[in-house]
């Protein structure tokens, strides 16, 4: 019998879903007393209004840094259940900056900070995190696209959400990590699938979770403690994303990211070409040489190369030779 | 490259989900200029919620017509939005009943009328459906149970919702039928990834579906018309099932069915075993000839035989050899 097959009431699926959790606690070493961790559905988007729903009530205010797309996004849809506060935005700038946290003007009486810790489409990342000025205020991060491509001090948030599909699992598992005192005091309004205490009371197994999203998942977690962790995934994430930034900056200006070198992303590497109308060519080679997917998000344009865990240091390798042939051959 | 590191904004998902909602459209003769396909998340427990959600105003008045659990839970979630009324209930019959369509009181200015089309813990299910008395109303059921075992006249319903992970895929996607004139009144409140408008006009593309599930669930559409649609596979679900209740109805008492028998599921058939204290014993040595999974819902106990789609005729005749042997044993 399958995975798929099995009850998700069986004590074959229940140890499966425990061993996940277990793995990634070990993996983010996320404290059992303190935090909940939960396998859900919907994506980050549900986790957008989940949070404020969760976390506050109709008229509390929170904050809003908002660094790309996917942090605007939540910040429009809190604006539905709280008094959402836009504190700061990259937008003038194209999302091609992280703000100073000393410069953020937060609001007193805040009941979270909420990030989003990389930004997928722009190539935007948090390197170190601001820290709420109101001391019962939490900081909540969207991590979908580095979940578990690095370390990070569980300690200092409220609330990590993931969508799963880009680092640890196919798509339609989302996992939040949430501090247990922040949990059940959902507005009234709350569907119950966007209760966090309707999960954390039931282990993940209100109702059918999607069992072999969690599987993978679960198989992920394994491999990356067997590759030594996410200190050493860090390491090769780092040497990845360092081969491919020095090409781009290294090309005499052939190839430009547009984004502020200290908080590009080791996951998302956005490029234009100097010569934009090679831009549809470039994309085209690379994919007779195997390398897809690397057109830009089609709000943006330009090339993106989505450098992920799964993505072997000989592929990054692959692009940058194919990238120095391709600017000799197009002086 | 698998369907599990495809982007779903590549041609090639496009086509697998494009072609998963055309044959479902075949399979139950949906017609095209009046009714959404929805893939979606957070089974039919999140669309407890969006129902009410995407179908009325705070105060609107709907009605609710609960002969199991699942009903119950529907109705219960219902509240949160809007003036949701109980107007029948088979609870004091320990849910073993189907009304009479001509007794119920329906309100006159109810929005819609929900039932459960099938109850998976009590095996209980509608063998033809409630007319909205109000004429403005429609019909709205979870088919979470029996989705796609047998035809449906979907004109008859203003939404059909059903949680995959029965009859046509694995868990983690919903299938949401609805009619298109319906959407787009959503409540100020609904969360983005409740709002039908959003999934609709992004043709269940706005967020990363779950995408292999959804290309399963494509695999057994054509599987299913393959069969020669569900015209085949109701004929051999009513054989399978008839088979079961034969063998219990013939056990002289041994076996008990407490279900109406006009209204005994196809899908999930509940017994008893009238000395109770054997049922544990059934339950096992069931379990070593390879029969498992045969435990009733943790919720009211006995025996449950789940006989979806895909459990072969030849299955079923097991059991009931397994069943009259098991008597002979035990006079």
């Amino acid at each position: 019998m399958s995975i798929m097959e099995m009850s998700h009431r069986g004590k074959e699926f229940d140890a499966v879903i425990k061993k996940a959790e277990s793995d990634l606690r070990r993996l983010l070493a996320i404290p059992d007393d303190d935090y909940a961790v939960l396998f859900l559905q919907g994506g980050a988007t549900t986790q957008f209004a989940a949070v404020p729903l969760n976390l506050c009530a109709p008229g509390d205010a929170v904050d809003y840094v908002v660094t790309g797309s996917w942090g605007d996004k939540a910040f429009k849809e809190a604006q539905k259940f709280c008094k959402a506060n836009l504190i700061w935005s990259g937008k003038s700038d194209k999302y091609t900056k992280i703000p100073s946290f000393e410069g953020l003007e937060q609001n007193p009486n805040a009941k979270y900070l909420h990030i989003c810790a990389n930004e997928t489409i722009h190539g935007v990342e948090f390197k170190n995190y601001p820290t709420p000025s109101n001391k019962d205020a939490v900081l909540v991060a969207d991590m979908s696209s580095n979940f578990c491509s690095k370390p990070v001090d569980v300690s200092k948030f409220g609330v990590i959400y993931a969508g799963a599909q880009k680092n640890v699992g196919p798509s339609g598992v989302t996992i939040v990590i949430v501090r247990k005192d922040l949990i059940g005091n959902a507005q009234p309004i709350t569907p119950v699938m966007l209760d966090y205490k309707i999960h954390a009371d039931s282990a993940s197994l209100y109702n059918t979770p999607p069992c072999f999203a969690i599987y993978i998942c679960g198989l992920v977690f394994e491999d990356l403690l067997e590759q030594g962790g996410l200190v050493e995934v860090e390491k090769n994430n780092t040497k990845k994303a360092g081969i491919l930034y020095d090409a781009i900056d290294g090309s005499d200006g052939f190839y430009v990211c547009p984004v502020e070198k200290s908080v590009r992303s080791l996951m998302n590497v956005p490029f234009t070409l100097q010569k934009s109308d090679l831009e549809k060519k470039f994309i085209e080679e690379a994919a007779k040489e195997g390398m897809v997917q690397l057109k830009g998000h089609r709000s943006v344009g330009g090339v993106r190369a989505s450098i992920y865990n799964a993505m072997p240091l000989a592929g990054v390798g692959k692009l940058v030779a194919f990238m120095k042939d391709f600017q000799a051959r197009h002086p």
